[in-house]
């Protein structure tokens, strides 16, 4: 068993390559995470087992999935903790319904929906931080350094861009 | 405990309305159903428990939901029988996040979707008594005879609206 | 002449590939099948020959197509047994209007429609299997075992994950 | 039996007052037409016959239905007679549903779809007229002026907006 | 000068792969038409003058643009002749632009509208040889010969798929 | 004849409601403008003398229209001043199809496009005063207290909340 | 200044009716808030300094804003603390546009989003206090009893319905 | 520093490609422009300062960005000048996203939108400069001169099909 902190939650492994940004943030951060693929239709009753389990076991849960994407809400609807939803892309519709099953939650059990794709996993990640580091000064600390590299990152590529057009 | 046939389940009762569609075809072919309230988000455990006793209780499950629609997918994770998914109409997106949360199961769970509201109801309804008339003779023949109405409807209203053009 | 259990049908023989995953889900349950390439714009008078003579031919249909999906519908004005619909995928709108196209029937016809593309057509045939089963103990065996196989699938790819993540 | 020329024929008795802006504009052309209730899906034997009645009774045909909306797919299926849909609204999806269902027609079977709703079925008339003109100098004539018409209507309009503004 | 008949007028030589199917069925029924590349809006005299001309040039016309596809609407809005729309299918949205740019058009302005791509090139097509054939028997037999083609060629898909299932 | 400065021109008389919202914004900064109805469909010779003329009566034109809302194009491919366009709110697709009619122009042809309804004809408006601005330093000054304003009836929006709300 | 914990913010005074949803929860949970108007674009300044001063004033965000909704997203950009969006829903579009603009946020800068309008506001709540509750036992008891009324309701509901059809 | 002119910025250096169309245009036309990278969201303030600074230094800015695309609004909140938006694709919603984001903003605070990615970039620079050339009769008859050039490169593109087609 490893440290409690974030459950990392897929629906299927073919999610692994878009959840893989969210465990690199997490890495990045040294925050723990555990990582599992359970699938709220294939294997409800290990879903459910999941969450039950998690206030125990996680503080914050990020959970991947696409099309009808119930994994985030069904976790959500068994466990106090928050849950945050990563819509995944899809062949069809782009993830357009992977995002309204999961952000259109009722009232009261809210699925926290992040943006479709790798940017929504890395931005889960990001969330699970901040939602820690709300106790956490050393957390907070280290998200002020990441916001200062995201604007560095900026400044460097508009640097480049400008010597480009002979602007520098 | 209501005789063995038709589970209507819907996940507020703010979808009667609309879940009484399926109720009255239901009457119509005198065929049994049970009606619940169950919300696959609110009231996840009675969902969990209604559908792992949905084998023994019914044949066919009808499930209404709205906007983030799992109650039908939840259901059909547990049970074997088919389960029906109606999608709810929602005020802002006007039901497309219903029926995109019910219709794009993931391999190896369907959810048989209807249309938005309550012509969704009514076929849910009509498509239980179809899968149910499969080894019932008499359910065949009744439905034989609503394919009849139903011609014979239409037909009452061309004659209705030719002769309300002096086209008879 | 085959034995009467599913007919399967297609718009085109371009939806082969996809319509080919229901084919294998049902040899894999050992269920009997027809196949059909059939259009309901192109072949109109095959496509209600088909239909009026589904009832003595076969216990379940299931229909794919794509852009104006008409194929599910027009077979289901014309016969009582179930007319399950697959949506195909479109290269403009990535199946929206083979699935609207299909799903928003009028009251009295339903056509119980599964997601867009290969999991859509794998669900056709999970869904004709369910209706059959529900006459059909052993079948229903079969169901239990399929959904307990998508479970230890579910299981085996968590395994391999939480390995790669040094989890297990 | 009236004279053969332009056939209207809707879903439901419900498209009536959106199909009458149809009848409205005919009338006003002094051009014959027949007018018809026909359901694709509840009422498809009539369909049927209508369909393959229809080059003998019309040269064009305005068929409007709504949703899953295949009136005039399946009638153009069966009639070498251009067959031109109207989209209806609908509550949930505003119509878009319809027009995806008539306007997405495979190689070989035309739909010419109008826009949503009354507008749509104006339009309809018209191209049914200017359909019937290419072979009717006088029709042709009656369209240069009702298109005279429609500038003089928007410059009457532009005149009482300015005035309006004090800009006359 | 070519002979008065079908006029095929596109947005861009972009489009010519897509219009090119619509010439094709055209060259296949024998009837002639008239090709040009004109811009609504970057060639907006031309698009005029072509217009105001059309009646005397053609019986038909056939207008290709895609996103904001204003091209057919401005011929549409200048010549009694019936424009049919081909809507291009566009990168970002699929088509959907080009679709209700052309579909969505007032009152007393039609613009009868094909399906995205291909498919709705080859349909203006069918559609202008329906509406010639209003007045040309023998048009009308070839589109009874093509009609019978099509369900033909549908028939020989059935027979491949139903051999390569070992039914035949 | 008014003075030459901002022309604003709808599609229909039902656009001025919506449209008035621009007027009113040019009034309060006393900025001249002119109002016309004009249909690029229904008086598309209108349209066209308009649009040649418009570089000689106007600095910047707002073009309002729903639909199929070609106005601001039909306008900007023959004139070289800017042409901002307002989509209008549509019944059924609720100003999407005026949206991408209008915004989806060409490589050549610009179109800037404000937001659907009201807000869209204010910020028409505002959009014509920024661009008279710059060569133009009063109104350059009436901005900055236009945003000073913008930004005080927030704050006593602000205040009047708090206080509702027993914070202030 | 009250005391530190969940700062709410709306972009405009006609979001109250929604955001007053979000206020009642966090009462019932006996959860202080800040109530602000503050709008990104009208009073940027104002937003900009709540942003950067949100660290010290809150705990967490919650952020209500509609059409091009970017409060939530520029608060977000500037504090570490999470900035959970409200997307309102709108005239046209329904909401979508709201949605899209919160939840497509990129790499670095998450916008937890809510469903759209009222049930968004109410579960912006219960995420806050989910937040809270991490490190705070007695909140997460009153989550966990906030869970079990929810499944009350719903069981009485449940009750009331099935009385209804007597059913109890 | 460069001359004040049209300032060219981007959310991100992956949006360079679509946005060097811009450029391109620009450099033309031979109107000075300057090329900068900044995020709304992830280099907020830098986003600030150039929007405070932007009336000193250019006369119009030209914003790419993509997904919630803020950073036109950004800017336009802080800027009495013209603050053009691009709307970058996207891959899972095609773009959508980003137009929404843009074009949807509140009364007040205009951001004149362009259509998505490559053609809204070139766009977009003319537009640019059709406001430069309000005050600057060079620049306009250049602007007459491309208007000519797209006309020609149509009527080119006009005779290769033709010939193409032996219609010349």
């Amino acid at each position: 068993m490893i440290d409690k902190v974030i459950g990392i939650v897929m629906g299927s492994d073919s999610d692994l390559a878009t959840m893989k940004e969210a465990i690199s943030v997490l890495k990045e951060f040294e925050v723990n995470c555990d990582v599992n693929v359970i699938s709220a239709h294939r294997s409800p009753e290990r879903a459910h087992s999941y969450a039950v389990e998690a206030e125990r076991n996680y503080d914050v849960i990020i959970a991947g999935a696409g099309g009808a994407a119930h994994l985030a809400g069904v976790i959500a609807s068994l466990t106090p903790i928050p849950v945050i939803g990563v819509p995944m892309p899809t062949s069809g519709l782009g993830g357009l319904d992977s995002l309204l099953s999961m952000v259109q939650m009722p009232s009261g059990v809210p699925v926290p929906t992040m943006g479709i794709g790798k940017s929504g996993a890395v931005n889960a990640a990001i969330l699970a931080i901040q939602i820690l580091s709300i106790s956490d000064p050393q957390l907070r600390q280290k998200l002020a350094l990441y916001k200062k590299k995201l604007a560095d990152e900026v400044a460097k590529k508009d640097t480049a861009v400008r010597m480009e057009f002979g602007l520098l």
